[in-house]
């Protein structure tokens, strides 16, 4: 009986992997990797999503940290592709091939498709199920935590404990966040946390408990004895998120202090689960701008790479699972203009994110509201490091053209003008989106000019990658779909 | 002993599945997963090669097959998309992160890094080794076969039999195919198989002992006994080439019929390897030409069902890998203009290649050299179902707004001038390449409205999808470079 016990042992592991052919049917269950070929639980869970990230964000990191030089070049790994096991998953809702955050996140977090805009509900806006979270909190005590760069009740993070049928109900997700249960909130603000005569979400947050603080000795202090905990970045940009990476300075909290701040709080020996996104990588790609979608995805990968030492020290009990939720922007390594030709090196000029140079321009021509064009080349070559026709650069690649001068010099006029006022054509929606004509098209020249292109300002269709180490991680290699990623890890944790 | 042998047998397989894991090592080896994790040595070997294609050409392919209906999307399973296993390989060359097909396909068929347009030699045009078919050949006497839908001395089925330092030393490359011994070529023609006074590359091959024919039912008798041949397709395309299959009739001989018709020719008892590459996925997404784009994919996915039907009937012996050799074009799902919409069903209305429809506009002009912008709409309408501002259409969406007019008959006016004439200044070259800008904007404007744009008229930088499904196939599950490929599947079929 042993003996044959054994020999069925061995043929299983066989057909897993493969040295036993397997028959190919006809239906598509057939050819999957079983689902079951591991009997290990995974205790501490670290679920990263990259908002907006797909392979060419991924590669495009991968350039910009690699070796640039003209005969010379080669890739750098991240902490993360480095991991042994690869997957693809589809990103698609149930109605849109371009599909947004609070579908997708759903999916990922709940295991089922839902229009866009909905979060944590059905397409009939009904409650279909409990998202994994709260489903680890209820049936297994885990502690949960989730950290986000940008608010704790944007669609991502709120695909984690929200059940609402707009992600712009964010009073109401609010509340669900501060009745949660969950053990660490982390990284922005909570956005429009007052709602009229309401109580604020942060009163909400500390009379269930939560220790709240946006003090970075307090952050940086935080262990396990803190309690419940909301940690929010001591500065704020763009509607209450984190700075970009490329905006921050000594005194900001990192993504990766978060995170590991993060494991401090939830460490026990029940078991955790943290969620982790790097939203603004999508933002960055929404507004086109390369140098700080890939500063941010850097900084992402310092944050994962706090797992990794978690995971180090907890071999046999740790799953990091790392992918996007979507792609955005249409983001190309190659253009037209520069063809086979990349030249990564000079995105190193921008020294601001859109947002931070916007804001700047804002302070200079409310001092100076007839502001011109060649004063305001000024800015740019400080900032972008883009210099006029003729003139000497630091880098030939840096001057520009004369049609990407008078491409520019249009855009500023069109940026000096209010925004009623601006034209707004099908052409200039091509040009600008609903961005700063001259900051998109600024990013927009100097991510050309670097080889980068980009097609959109919304999400695309194309899968993500899904990387995954540790134990269980080998159920997410092979292609399948983003309700899949939910489901491998509800096997895998063991909830019902 | 024999017990002890068995707890290591099951040791490897637990390692290898990650049910024991792995300790996280500071250098990138330790991750990998191993490399031996099979004894299997398969027979016959299918490499299929997309050119040009990487996850979004896939995923437009099923998107274009799945349901489009509003309310109600899904994805369509492609036949390689339902493989097992699924990797990820990085495509950059030794001096380009947009590299060429000479330069890739070098890698893929010899595990090294060289230049751009450089076929089967190192970085300083020296000999650095034999290409898998070659030392499959000699070590191993297998047959060999090299298929294309581009003409066989072109770049990509040239990397596997040919060695010379530019990829357009044509005649050359000819010269080296028809010594190369190999077993069947098949596809498009020999591009400039004359050379001055020397003699034809099809007489060489002749006198090598290869049938050589581009008759139809010949080609559909081939069989085993049919000894070394050269089989071409009955009609040729730009440049030699098979035609697209958008533009294919009852008359044409498929790539899945040359792919079976091979499988026939290289069956025997000692094993066989066969180069697949449908090389005008590539030329279409050159173009920037869609729906051309994605029925050669679709009709690349047919030939790899023919491959599919020989491992089901040889299991144990059969290994089909399928992957890309870079992106071209930078395609997107998604566009500025459409946003988070997709409409893929009105590519359903073009009714021709890009490059089949200069040939109708070639011949009209011909006639009537004073063609109108009015007169040339009644083809458009035709070949690309777009209708003139307020016309009614089969579909709202193929109606153009008078941005998309104007810039057509800006197009077409640069069309009707000789092109020493065109405009040649950045913003022309953006928007047409070095295409027709009448054709090329006329495919812009259809695929922006279904909802996919592009970015460039070269390769890209993505990183390209491995599918892999048979007897070693989980070798090529991960993230590695496109060496690996080669040297993955030099492991498998034991060549040193």
């Amino acid at each position: 009986m042993k003996k044959r016990l054994i020999l069925v042992m061995l043929l299983l592991a066989a057909v897993t992997l493969g040295l036993v052919a397997q028959p190919a049917g006809e239906s598509a269950t057939t050819w999957k990797v079983s689902e079951q070929s591991t009997e290990k639980t995974p205790k501490y869970v670290f679920m990263f999503i990259g908002d907006g990230m797909s392979h060419v964000q991924i590669n495009a990191a991968q350039v910009l940290k690699g070796n640039n030089t003209k005969g010379s070049i080669s890739l750098a790994n991240l902490t993360f592709t480095e991991f042994p096991v690869v997957g693809l998953q589809t990103t698609y809702d149930a109605t849109s091939f371009c599909p947004d955050s609070a579908s997708t996140a759903t999916s990922l977090s709940s295991g089922y498709k839902t229009h866009s805009g909905v979060l944590g509900l059905g397409v009939d806006k009904q409650f279909v199920g409990k998202t994994i979270t709260e489903s680890l909190k209820e049936q297994k005590d885990w502690k949960v935590g989730v950290v986000s760069t940008v608010t704790l009740n944007h669609a991502t993070p709120a695909a984690y404990y929200a059940h609402v049928p707009s992600r712009n109900n964010y009073y109401d997700i609010g509340v669900q966040m501060a009745n949660s249960g969950f053990d660490y909130f982390a990284g922005g603000s909570v956005n429009k946390a007052e709602d009229g005569g309401k109580k604020s979400i942060y009163t909400l947050l500390e009379e269930q408990g939560y220790l709240v603080t946006d003090d970075k000795n307090e952050i940086l202090s935080l262990s396990s004895d803190s309690g419940k905990v909301y940690a929010q970045s001591p500065r704020l940009q763009d509607g209450g998120a984190m700075p970009y990476a490329i905006d921050m300075d000594a005194s900001d909290v990192t993504l990766a202090q978060f995170v590991k701040k993060g494991i401090d709080v939830l460490d026990n020996e029940k078991g955790f689960f943290m969620m982790v996104e790097s939203g603004k990588i999508d933002w960055a790609c929404h507004a086109n701008d390369a140098a700080s979608e890939i500063r941010d995805l850097l900084a992402f990968d310092e944050a994962i790479q706090e797992a990794v030492r978690f995971a180090k020290a907890h071999p046999e009990e740790t799953l990091i699972v790392v992918t996007g939720d979507h792609e955005t922007g249409g983001m190309t390594i190659g253009f037209a203009s520069t063809g086979y030709n990349t030249a990564f090196n000079i995105l190193e000029n921008q020294k601001a994110s859109y947002i931070a140079f916007d804001e700047i321009m804002s302070d200079i021509i409310a001092q100076n509201p007839n502001l011109s064009f060649r004063q305001a080349m000024v800015l740019v070559e400080e900032y972008f490091g883009l210099a006029s026709p003729g003139s000497k650069a630091s880098d030939d690649a840096l001057v520009l053209s004369e049609f990407e001068y008078s491409r520019l010099e249009k855009a500023f006029k069109q940026a000096m003008m209010p925004e009623s006022s601006r034209e707004s054509d099908q052409l200039s929606y091509q040009l600008y989106g609903s961005y700063n004509p001259f900051s998109v098209t600024l990013t927009h020249i100097l991510n050309n000019k670097a080889g980068i292109g980009w097609t959109s300002y919304a999400h695309t269709g194309t899968p993500v990658g899904v990387y995954a180490y540790g134990v269980g991680a080998e159920l997410f290699a092979g292609s399948y779909d983003n309700t899949d990623v939910y489901t491998k890890l509800k096997t895998l944790v063991g909830i019902v």
